[in-house]
């Protein structure tokens, strides 16, 4: 190691992070007093209105309340889920945890414009409606940079971090157009819009961005005990309300609740093949909570797409036993391979959980789709779950099929690509990224607290005890 | 301590425990595939046509909408509530909450199968018919089997307890079979058939797998500071969402209603009366985080089956207040007394905290199921909270007391002889269970990385701090 | 430090504790007796006939439809999100999570009797008719004292903070009484009634309170690593949920909507302000957990008034951008100035977060109300977002931005004297209150377990590793 040494380099942010922050917040504000507007369902003038126009007597079907709740368990799975996912690292738990934090809050702004242009401005006066629903998009279109983020993290800057998301939160706008609107595919979970999107274009910009002598931070590229710990609380929420996730713009009633079962049993089903294989893999059959963590979310990035079709409960299960397998072998043998041999370094591994079974997912929503009969869906049943209205009303599910499969193929390509062009704009020299030997470190962007070792001695100051002053652990001494 | 040896073990468990996995899995999607379907609700076809059966003008009344909410939250007691109210011990976290999920995730599939056969089985077709109500009771059904686990926390290995949950999965929808449709009683939030069965299996289970040698583990059988903190997550997270675990299935409308409003005053005054018994307890007024993290949910526990009834505001205080002195007496006296005396290790002591309480909830239930009056309930009101209809429509409040306290019984009858009888099976010597000197540890059967202590020093990789590489405390120099 | 030694306290509460927390438990369970019933739509026989009387068909419309998942969020926040967010101490994480527990299931219980006197006595009957809403606004009643107790933590005993809850709960009844009936002004999350109340409660009991010598517990007043991690789970509970809160009690439909969305966004510009000056401020641009863990939220504090008024998107957007900037600065420059010079030892800095944000918050409301218009709300919409009916019917929303920001002025007013009288009854010298070189230490009021440093060699009992018993490093040996 002593031979090695990595270039130094200024990880100063401190004009940069503030100037970045300021100038895209005003202009955050500036956009929306010109374009954002509340929608019909959230402007007490206009609610009234629609009421009397589409004679609703309860404010109970106010769209607020069909999915307020998903929301929230979305956000949820943004902010604590990816956020503690990211904790896993020794010492890196405060970047893992604040810039998923930082990016997020950002990226949803954006996201409202972005998605407001693309989906929702209404021509004539110029103005976007934000609801409910827009919340979970923007939530959802910040999921792309957090994965991104997730092959990066403790490799780069947040400055760095907060141009990957403008570019990430333009691009899903952009792909999401071609692929919802123009090839109007379905992907309520986002399977690849999301997921396969947001992995390659994480796994796109770490490669332009490889660094040779990583190694040098090897001594904090792992976890301790307790952040294991804590990456388990990011773990757990985002496998419980994944069903929330996949079928919070589903469609009312039967949409929403088959989406929430098929994803419920598909993410149980990878828990049991990611053990599985977790456990064939090491010495006497240990686990390991690398494969805990990830894979056994792999059922739930699978199911993105399919989860509002009938794919029946087994065929959930098959999707969820699959991927999880799928996954935990990414972890054990694709990853090393990709950053032996392809020069890709992927911090989270989120080519197993997110590029892969993203894009498995995209390609089983083609199979389901194409698959789909008149007696199991009835044809308004069809006309529904397919939105064959409009110009889109003489389509066959075969066509949607392989239309849905395209999407999967654009969304792989948006990634790759624009990945690699804002990985070289993260290349030049002006955007504090750490030195080689400082990766994984909290250290340089953040006041890191004593360490707990050094913890001036319980053993003094606490009268309960034994008195230890003579002991050799006692810092004060050395 | 030297001179007792356990014996040694093999704990590998790298054929073992992918077999299960694997067969389990495969079994579940055969099952599934044979038996398993949407319902009238979760079906698209099925749901225009239910709408237009049923004249239902809007998707709002879905069940979805009635249960989701208190569904996902009942999800997160089940993985993040049961699952890190195990991470106290100070070596065993990954296996408390790790092994909970791999429980959970393998037995509410199998929960979704048992319950189907037993309550929604369609004759004519064949099939089972499954919605979010059917989540909701998957999930309450591993309970029984993570409540259990309690008991046997650090004592057994994973093949144990996917065995102690495919019996005890079994068990429960044959004992809620009989209390719910045979004796017709009723028991929203499972005092009877969640926790006092799943409280005395886990209680008989440990019985018989009685280790004398425990002791030569015991460093390990306690907590550290942090494992404390983490256990509180699981504690607030059980305690906040319990009353949506006893609304989840009430009925709509005023049922689920009153049965949150229930839980929430049982479970603050139990909080209170936990304090005072355990400040009352040590030296100094101390309070003890064992009882903290446990006795304060016991009004929870004791109001699963009366939270539907016309209990009375202050009836439910009264039940918390009485229920927190007992679990905490449970803590001081009862559990080093099992131990002593019966031979009965309780790591989690789900004796205080499920057996107990769910047994006086189930007696609680039937006092006031026995004391309704129309005059309170009104006739009407009677009919829909005792569902007293078909068979049962002449059943008078005092028969119906009666059957509720049968029904207890019977619950614990099935907990400690299926308990009795699984705990035999266990003790085969081809599980891999840990050696007596190696249990509450999770190096048998984890992969767990470098501890905290022997982190490479802060100290010398940090350039802000001062150099201190003649310290003592450094571990490289040793 | 050697010179000044404190006076050695008696913080012994083994009997004042349990009595506290028996008398007052008895209290409530009496005066629940007494007081309170169930509403119309909780009571079995009520509920039905309200169905009738009001040609309800669908059991959806009952209140608890509306409001429960935002319940469930609120209860979150008080819990987990305040809890959590105080366990930033290295050794007072029992006491930050634990005491706010007791708190708030103390208070809640007082807080439904308290506002049930005020606001929802049956005057016929003499009864409090209790549902959803109540719940919720008794976790925002406790919101105050807990508020408060941010101020205090780690200076005062349990039985002083039950003290803090008991008067800090009546207080806030009456203030709120005053406020949201006599005034009249709407405060829907709370700016002013919860958050300027509650933080200049316990600024003014901590200032009588003041320390001299609280130097000597220095070493304690601080963070660990994984302390910081555990509060950003309490930050981030806060910062999710805060939608919720503000529009848990604001009118069905567009209201819940409207105030879910204005504070969504009002948050996420927070974090973008928060860590520009946080960046500013520290050399080399290093962020600042204290600033991230606590001002990122100072934008759902401020959005407490108007988020269920037409502020408008763009509004929300800067009342974040501003409050996240004011409060930083309050972290890095008032909290240490009114510490010098005022002589307030702020624990958590609620001054920052709640005391001035709440202010400002009431202030935002009134300029809003005074601005609103009949072409932006139209009619219809003025009387319902305003509650212009019975003897106000007449009101302009001049006047009503007026009466609001004298509501603001009131709940200031309560706070301090209110805090300046209860500081001076916790002077007494029985509440059993740590010495001034005893603070922030869990030891004094809780069994704390052998620290992990401490912790019996990993070294030593693992096989797998090489034998180290030589080491330095080993304690035993010292």
């Amino acid at each position: 190691d002593k031979c090695v040494h990595s270039t130094p380099k200024n990880t100063n942010v401190r004009v940069s992070l503030p100037a970045v922050c300021f100038v895209w917040q005003i202009a955050m504000i500036i956009l929306f007093g010109v374009f954002i507007r509340y929608d019909d369902e959230s402007d007490v003038r206009l609610w009234i209105q629609h009421k009397l126009d589409h004679n609703i007597t309860s404010d109970i079907e106010n769209d607020f309340y069909f999915r307020y709740p998903s929301f929230q368990d979305v956000h949820v799975m943004i902010f604590v889920g990816f956020g503690f996912l990211m904790t896993f690292l020794k010492r890196y738990s405060f970047g893992g945890v604040g810039f998923n934090f930082l990016i997020a809050a950002f990226g949803l702004q954006w996201a409202l414009l972005m998605q407001g242009w693309f989906h929702s401005l209404d021509l004539t006066t110029g103005k976007i409606s934000i609801g409910v629903e827009s919340l979970i998009n923007a939530d959802f279109c910040c999921a792309g940079s957090l994965i991104a983020f997730g092959a990066l993290l403790g490799k780069v800057s947040p400055v760095q971090l907060l141009v990957v998301t403008l570019f990430g939160v333009t691009l899903f706008a952009v792909e999401e157009y071609i692929i919802l609107s123009l090839l109007h595919c379905r992907d309520a979970g986002g399977s690849m819009v999301i997921h396969a999107f947001g992995g390659y274009y994480g796994l796109a910009i770490s490669w332009v961005l490889y660094r040779p002598n990583l190694h040098l931070s090897k001594r904090l590229n792992g976890s301790v005990y307790h952040s294991d710990v804590f990456a388990m609380i990011g773990t757990l929420f985002l496998w419980m309300f994944w069903p929330s996730f996949n079928s919070a713009i589903t469609d009312h009633g039967d949409g929403q609740h088959r989406a929430a079962i098929n994803t419920y049993l598909a993410l149980a089903s990878s828990v049991l093949t990611t053990v599985a294989i977790s456990s064939m893999s090491q010495k006497k059959g240990k686990l390991d909570m690398v494969h805990i963590q990830n894979a056994t979310l792999a059922g739930g990035v699978a199911m993105g797409t399919a989860a509002e079709f009938m794919i029946t409960p087994y065929g959930s299960l098959i999707v969820g036993f699959c991927t999880g397998i799928i996954s935990t072998f990414g972890y054990l043998f694709v990853t090393p391979f990709l950053e032996r041999v392809l020069k890709l370094q992927d911090t989270c591994g989120v080519h197993n959980l997110h590029a892969v079974p993203g894009m498995l997912g995209g390609f089983i929503g083609a199979i389901v789709a194409a698959a789909a009969t008149e007696e199991v869906y009835s044809r308004e049943g069809l006309n529904i779950v397919f939105d064959f209205t409009g110009s889109f009303a003489n389509r066959s599910v075969g066509t949607q099929g392989g239309f849905q499969a395209a999407g999967t193929c654009v969304s792989i390509a948006f990634g790759l690509v624009g990945g690699a062009i804002v990985g070289f704009i993260l290349r030049f020299p002006i955007w504090g990224d750490p030195a080689d030997d400082n990766c994984y470190d909290d250290e340089v962007y953040w006041e890191v607290p004593e360490d707990e070792e050094t913890l001036p001695p319980v053993l003094e100051y606490n009268n309960h005890m034994i008195h230890k002053s003579e002991s050799n652990f006692s810092v004060e001494q050395s």
